[in-house]
């Protein structure tokens, strides 16, 4: 004997989501079947709104319900700065900073011979396409510092530096606030043979 | 400059459900717009469905589709022995035991003064018109070793005595603060088979 159809069929369908368990998706299963019906038929409302009208800029890969994303329609981004990101969250992530005033372009992931993911996978070729066209002064690289974004920023350099455009990769090291005794060795590695003449 | 719209309001919603943060909202809310539509859909159907299907038992409210549960309509369960749980998981887990062939009564929820939980928002009124109607001859309080745990069974135990029926309780072979839900089956059927009168 087990929970009544409808019921067990959300859970395994919760269960299969990232990060969620058995237990966690049971959890989550018998909140939502306790809540108001009108809450948990917006929740449904929204996961289709979400999955139908959100899609990718058609220029710089973001997340967007236009064709166009909100940041490729605003005129006053600086059109010649560039910044390579692997993931839809690093440009949330940097324009929280608000410094940064160029525009994006979204990879959807790194190199990664070990899960399958080839450089034809990521968008690349875009990337050469909006250099050709819009013909940036500067194009910086912001992949993580790890195998995958160290290989996909050399990858991306390799390809750029023949067509004469500036490519730059964001610095790698030590957090600030961060104690050397308390640092890994990897970010402790970047942070040396990143160094700087004073 | 933030996700777009629709996106942002998956977003929201997600975090507001038990044990999801702001961080695994975004996380699941990304991963979910990338899925095939169909899937989405599925997930969004699942959920209205377990939310309208899902019902309360009316004799034991444990969960159902239909006005009495599948351990109500079974007529191989021993109609003399009812076990009183605090949540319907509880009887799922009960149930994984394969030992107890007698009936369920769900509370749902344990007396808490602190949480505002009173005797009467717990399903005890029902519980007393069963045993007047069902007469069976003991009733195993499976309640909690907390205080919650504690003060429901006693409540229950001086509301039943009286009324001639056999009253026992689960043994303390769980463990102190530990949820039914989370116990090892092995530990489970200690405290079944070593319930002691009260």
């Amino acid at each position: 004997m087990l929970f009544p159809p409808a019921l067990r069929q959300l859970m395994q369908q919760l269960e299969r989501l990232p990060g969620v368990g058995a237990r966690s998706a049971q959890r989550l299963a018998l909140y939502l079947i306790r809540r108001p019906e009108e809450e948990v038929m917006r929740l449904a409302e929204s996961l289709m709104l979400a999955r139908q009208n959100t899609r990718q800029c058609q220029r710089c890969f973001f997340l967007s319900e236009s064709e166009l994303c909100e940041l490729c329609r605003d005129p006053s981004r600086e059109a010649d700065i560039l910044c390579v990101v692997a993931d839809p969250r690093d440009v949330v992530a940097l324009e929280r900073l608000e410094q940064y005033r160029g525009r994006y372009h979204v990879l959807h992931g790194l190199i990664s011979p070990a899960e399958g993911v080839q450089p034809e996978d990521l968008k690349l070729r875009e990337l050469m396409e909006r250099i050709r066209s819009e013909h940036p002064r500067e194009v910086i690289l912001a992949t993580p510092a790890n195998v995958e974004g160290d290989a996909t920023a050399l990858y991306i350099a390799r390809l750029l530096k023949p067509m004469g455009v500036r490519v730059t990769r964001i610095a790698y090291g030590m957090p600030v606030g961060g104690e050397l005794d308390y640092a890994d060795a990897a970010t402790l590695g970047y942070a040396l043979s990143g160094r700087q003449e004073l």
